[in-house]
């Protein structure tokens, strides 16, 4: 068995959520795989499971345990949860990572950001070109998708080839970057795929894909027809949007200018790169300040409902020298991601008490998805025509669903959620192995697991209020008299009269005076006996049971 | 002037908002006016802004403390954003309740939880009866929504006649309760109708509403196709619905079985009042256990993902001995309410792990709204004439929609929100007071204000983590060497080796050493130290600033 090669694929992230993609291959004896990783991305934290954690990494434990297997790290596109965590990891990982031009460029940004070395990215050109990895030929075979240069990967091994689609939508005119080419992915697919590793976010979506091209001729009569300032929020990475929507504004006559640091940084990744080659002169917030709003448009990040982004600010008050008022248009070219509703909701609500005129893309006139739906799905499917299609980039149900679709177009669908590896090396893919995956959250400065316990009391004190306990003993195992009791995140008075805090110091007096020594000398229990006390009072006063922490001084003899 | 009578309007919740509906009407000489309160809902605390809230009551401080003025309270309907706050805070109000019979009886059960004598609810004969509540006559206009006997109110005064839709649809074939009677409106806008208040929930749906009629078909052959058990997820109060699916469950010949709390108080009341007197008979989750599983149908609460209802019990396993499995079908016959999203597709990828099918009501098949849609609001308006339209229930951009919508067809709109008094017995309503409103939580057995600082307090223990120092000082203001910490929701260990908790006693040890006598007699200058070193230490070594409580005990000499 063991002198058998295998070619394995086991999600790390991106298999079971929509976010942190990560997925391994490997080639090899079984244990002795070389292997290479596609995608390196993020999830973003919330306040129901992620209170104060800054950004969520995939628990790259596994890899990281054998980086001496590890060829080389493939990126499909430069959205965050594809790119994010390169300037996180790369300091753990030090391997070559290969992605197109513009994806690269955003790459050795967060390199630089983290002080690492750029050019440990290295650009690589479009499929047939192929790079090697160990046993490994990648390819990077340009797709359509909401981001330019996004790219599915060709994988090549001595076990046969591999398509991993990365995120991608069938678009014949995507306005920036190159249309779907169903040649080029027949080409591809000619010598016989394995296995189609495939995006599943749209398999939901029964109607076809719509492309990007049908935005700008909504675009154009909204702006002409806006009286005031024109303000437009989308997704800074989606450069064929920013383009529509800055002609729309220079059509009308208005001055474009772009607020928020990813919409600054995604324009000049893009210009670089020469993938943006006519977009309008834009001015900055300080000139615009000089600019009749009616001859003005801000194309503004934090579509999603960002606290700190553009979108936020400007539907709180002033940033940058610009105000909202009366009269004015904004528009979200957008669609609100399941999560932001309030956010978003949020800020509409401020623009509405501005009496700023509010558009959405609810009926679908100013934005498309950057995803494959599912009749394009099943177009992929056929123009690839693989043995296997190993649904990703999708939530369980998703995956569900989108292995079921191949299977019912006779095909063989597989459900493979993150820390799940497969073996596709026989004639039928076979699991082999489950490995224990996760988060590590980025957390300030700091990294922190997901089971370490640190977000869980987090949310504890959150749910329950925090009471705090110094307690003193003497040298004799006798408790001094000055219990001290704090409460944070608890109604400091009680039915109006009794500070909680004092009925806690009361109870806890009452008690602490009766109990021995033998208690009051051993810190476990003493500590549990005033927790009890604790959750007394709160139970009996306001119904809660708060989180308590005793902090118990012993004063030595002098 | 102020011999004048105004007839006044003021939302104390529900205008701002879509929840804790409470709206305000008077009528007398300004600051004499006879006061009457219509609806006393709730609003539903998240994570976000509300963590370990239980419930949320609008602020009715203005009214408490104009008590001897309030006639009664009036209640549209069942729903818990317009009766759930009746039980919590009739106690202090202590006023007649009128409500219809099915409302009646929902709202006596909660009086009678906290205590209140149900007596206190008077059940009321539909318009054109009327009841008389000081100046005014107040009348129930039955209304066709999705719980049974919702209605609007004809509101008298002698300043004129005011309309308050409550919340409604158009909807000709409700299945239980009253068909929306045009004639019966029309009826009660004859005399003259001077405002209409109006939900605003739907004004941005562009399409004519649906009947709940359309509903019942879908479902029959949906589950006569089903293989195993099949479990069905709606709001407990949509009684039509509950009727729809289980008449699809006895179609094909399954036996029902309700599950969750809310579901069996929901039919109670209905049976109860005589307004479910044909629904199947039912089988206990007991009796269940011994059906065999494709002869069975569960309908269950939870379709908002709430964690202790019966379906987010249900995808984690065992429910009073029921389990799901592969082969098994589940329906949200429901919408998913903006902001619960994660909560909902948490249930859903559990069952998907389970081999559930999951099947949804986005294709519009096995749900319909229970509001008017923006064509719906149309006809009302020219149904009901009234000089000002006043949009209610609903965020501030529904609000504003809805009042541009009342203009474009040639009528005045008002935006009124929560805490604007508007005078409406002149030629043109006028708006003379803002009154201080807000939200009050209730949270375990206490009632919290939304300014007191617990929920900011515990918001920022969820960003921040919580640090707690103990100091002590002896009686010659010297410190005492052993300075605690503990640490909460933060990283124990930092970079694999020091503990955090240590560096800060560490560092809070070298500081203390070299304050002078001043500092260590004064509580606050000391606790500002202290602090300050703790804030230090973590963002050096965690880049986080956490919330830190500090006990300082004094040693008083003995």
């Amino acid at each position: 068995m063991s002198g058998r090669n295998r070619l394995i694929y086991m999600p790390l992230g991106g298999a079971g959520e929509i976010g942190m993609n990560a997925y391994v291959y490997g080639y090899g004896p079984e244990g002795k795989e070389r292997l290479i990783l596609v995608d390196l991305g993020i999830a973003f934290p919330d306040m129901d499971s992620t209170p104060g954690v800054d950004v969520i990494l995939p628990d790259i434990a596994w890899l990281l345990q054998r980086l001496d297997r590890l060829e080389a790290v493939f990126i499909t596109h430069g959205h965050e949860d594809h790119v994010g965590g390169t300037g996180h990891l790369f300091g753990q990982i030090q391997k070559p990572i290969h992605a197109r031009k513009f994806t690269a460029n955003l790459a050795r940004r967060k390199l630089q950001e983290k002080g690492q070395d750029p050019k440990n990215v290295i650009t690589a050109a479009p499929f047939p070109a192929m790079i090697d990895a160990g046993p490994f030929q990648v390819g990077f075979l340009p797709v359509s998708h909401s981001i330019p240069e996004s790219a599915a990967l060709v994988i090549d091994c001595p076990a046969g080839r591999i398509i991993h689609s990365g995120d991608f939508k069938i678009d014949a005119s995507p306005i920036v970057g190159e249309p779907f080419d169903p040649d080029l992915w027949a080409e591809a697919a000619k010598p016989g795929v394995r296995a189609l590793v495939c995006d599943s976010t749209n398999v939901f979506s029964k109607h076809p894909g719509r492309s990007e091209a049908e935005v700008a001729p909504n675009l154009k009569p909204l702006v002409a027809a806006a009286k005031g300032m024109f303000v437009a929020t989308t997704f800074a990475s989606n450069v064929a949007r920013l383009r529509s929507l800055a002609e729309a504004g220079v059509a009308s006559g208005r001055s474009i200018c772009l607020m928020g640091r990813a919409m600054r940084r995604m324009t000049e990744a893009a210009v670089e790169e020469g993938i943006l080659t006519d977009f309008p002169k834009t001015v900055s917030p300080e000139e615009a300040a000089d600019i009749p709003r009616e001859s003005l448009m801000l194309i503004v990040t934090g579509s999603q409902g960002e606290r700190r982004a553009a979108s936020a600010q400007l539907s709180r008050g002033k940033y940058f020298g610009m105000e909202l008022k009366e009269g004015d248009t904004f528009l979200f070219s957008s669609k609100t991601i399941p999560g932001n509703e309030k956010e978003v909701a949020h800020i509409m609500n401020n623009l509405s008490e501005m009496g700023v005129d509010v558009v959405t893309a609810d009926d679908g006139l100013y934005h498309v998805s950057g995803h494959a739906n599912r009749p394009d799905l099943e177009t992929v499917h056929k123009l690839v025509n693989p043995q296997v299609v190993i649904p990703m980039h999708g939530e369980h149900r998703h995956l569900r669903e989108h292995a079921k679709l191949a299977e019912s177009l006779g095909r063989t669908g597989l459900v493979v959620p993150n820390g799940t590896m497969v073996d596709l090396a026989g004639n039928a893919p076979k699991i082999v192995d489950h490995v224990e995956t996760g988060r590590t959250y980025v957390d300030g400065s700091a990294l922190v697991g997901q089971f370490d316990g640190v977000v869980r009391d987090r949310i504890r004190m959150a749910l329950n209020g925090h009471v705090v306990v110094a307690v003193m003993v003497d040298d004799d195992d006798d408790i001094l008299e000055d219990t001290w009791v704090d409460i944070r995140g608890l109604p400091e008075v009680v039915r109006g009269s009794a500070p909680l805090a004092e009925m806690m110091e009361e109870h806890l007096a009452g008690q602490l005076a009766r109990i021995d020594t033998r208690t009051a000398g051993d810190d476990e229990k003493l500590e549990d006996l005033i927790i009890k006390g604790v959750r007394k009072v709160a139970q009996d006063e306001i119904g809660k049971r708060p989180e308590v922490t005793v902090l118990i001084t012993r004063l030595a003899a002098e």
